[in-house]
């Protein structure tokens, strides 16, 4: 298989767990702690899984903090948050196709200033994780960075997710939640783009941050 | 003690741990969130403490999709799931011995659909981690492998296990739950199988994904 | 950037999502297990996304102590405590403005001798662990640190917090819940000097235990 | 400080906090999940923290195991177990200090069975991972062995803890339940001894999968 294509299908496999386990967790079958720490363990789980192929974004806002930060080449976004996204609602259509029934009972109507604080924190956290872990020459070939990137999405999922917004941190998500009725439309939206600036102000802080690389 | 040996027994002790957990904590004194998380615990130190001399597979499907992708010979397949049924077997017994009676009570009776799909995606999931974290040498030598082998397992415990299916995404265990009771035996051949499929995709998987090992 | 100022910088922003944590988790939305262990792993996360610059303390006395161990220039120890105060102190407005009112209410008042047992103890524990495990030649380059530095704040909010003492083990978390109206200033200002003190401790108990280093 | 008494005073501080963390948790402010997960991250923690410096055992069925492989001389063995018991005898009279009274009512019956079973079972699983994780050239340098052993200790105490044993998987702790009201004597003798039985089956396990070592 070309090289790239290796990339796109480790994204987009990723990223079909990634929200599956959301959908799965958020959507049947569990309650209270469970969402947050599956989703947590399973990013943990690919990242590490992924990370030596594509890096293991999973992540259209994690693919463009590394774009920005020059740990993915431009030309590779658009092709990764695609492969995202199709991971994404492949694994939104299975959910659905499990629960037998659209459920549009679960979509809550976040503030808009809920949205933006929560989506922008976290997203920014897990972006600076990102880079600081995994794309700095001083801390090459550590074993933590998976565990930290799973960690920042799993406290972000018990701090604002779900309270004061969806808690996606990732524009992938954001839409396979809209595909399960579990988010208003508008709310995909705005967390689409809340989740962008905040992986590009990670980047800008990144290079104020990290010595010369 | 003879080298092949050895990892046998590794394979059996570590197997007997994994299904003892899983018999202990889903079948008496637990409930709630206890089960996924001490099931993907204990796998994941089982997987740490064996890894360096069996591969810490304790699961026929891994060693299926190991012996797949040319990291276990073939001739060590049906003596490893020998091993491994053995370990879980006598784990069943002890937990039968311990409630000190037959549970049937405890089966569910899962849809076809929800078996073949619940078993075949977070046992790809398990194996996908386990080729890519433990048998890569661009990885070798890292100290992540067990943490992200055991978490596939704690998530795809609490997003499908008991919900749709048994949870088991190891052939091993689904005869286990048999023996204690925990399951039908149609339903763990049908495990069985589905199990045998999905390790054999991420064995095909891992050929299309992976640089030149 | 001035290197200083990016270790400060670094010392701010993972304080700030430190105390956003507490805040978010302890005062709205969570209950149960989850402050516990969001805290702990949002503290793993800051510790491995930081460490390589600043050595991510996010707390006065970890600084205290790494000072007096000869692991930070003691002309750093303010303006880190300063940066981490004002971290804290950010995210704890933070939390007010989600809030959207005072809530006076959450303030527990502890007795004098549960402040001093808790907040000693845990914060011994946590300086002991972060200089057995982050400035120790013996084990440079480790990928733990920061697991077992964020565990050993996860278990005290589990054993000590919110029972007989705040469970901040940190100045400036403990600063940040004064101004969420989570605790009585008398408290904070005890549970200051305890954190301090604490710290001294694990310092000289490094001497005393370490080798030649 | 000789370099003797900076492991004993390791292991003191190690198995103080260790069983400060059972009581706190299993007999005040806490219950469900959290007594398990507190344990085992405590010890986690404190295993990193001390583990290049004593061994990181703060249990005398751990330091019996670790001198059946030749991890430890023997002659370090008693001092090692009386600096455990009496790091687990401070921290329980500081917990009895705490609660401020006497709480025998805590103190549950287990079955002679029960215990031999399940303190027999996971104390081999905790010194089976010690030895492979901890004492084996093949890993050297790994950064996962204290995850790993704490991990059999969390397990341990969901799967068999406070059901059919004390779950304490160690003399120190057995010992220290009984000062704190929270074991009739009875059990701590029969606990001590299938400990130290279950540590003597490891070493032998140990030495017959292990490869020359």
């Amino acid at each position: 298989m070309k090289e790239n294509l290796k990339k796109y299908l480790v994204e987009f496999i990723g990223t079909y767990f990634l929200v599956f386990t959301v959908g799965s967790t958020a959507l049947f079958g569990a309650s209270g702690v469970i969402p947050a720490i599956a989703i947590g363990f399973i990013l943990m789980a690919m990242v590490y899984a992924g990370g030596h192929i594509s890096g293991g974004h999973y992540n259209p806002a994690v693919s463009f903090a590394a774009a920005m930060r020059g740990a993915l080449p431009w030309r590779h976004w658009l092709p990764y948050s695609v492969a995202q996204v199709v991971g994404g609602v492949a694994a939104a259509f299975t959910v659905n196709y499990i629960l037998g029934s659209e459920v549009y009972s679960s979509a809550a109507d976040y503030s808009t200033a809920g949205v933006i604080i929560g989506e922008f924190l976290f997203t920014f956290a897990l972006c600076h994780t990102v880079l600081l872990t995994a794309t700095t020459r001083e801390v090459r070939g550590n074993s933590y960075y998976g565990f930290a990137i799973g960690s920042t999405v799993l406290v972000g999922a018990f701090a604002v997710g779900g309270i004061i917004c969806l808690g996606a941190f990732n524009p992938a998500v954001a839409i396979s939640l809209g595909i399960m009725h579990a988010a208003f439309w508008k709310t995909v939206a705005l967390t689409f783009i809340i989740n962008i600036l905040a992986a590009a102000a990670a980047a800008v802080t990144f290079k104020a941050v990290s010595y010369n690389d």
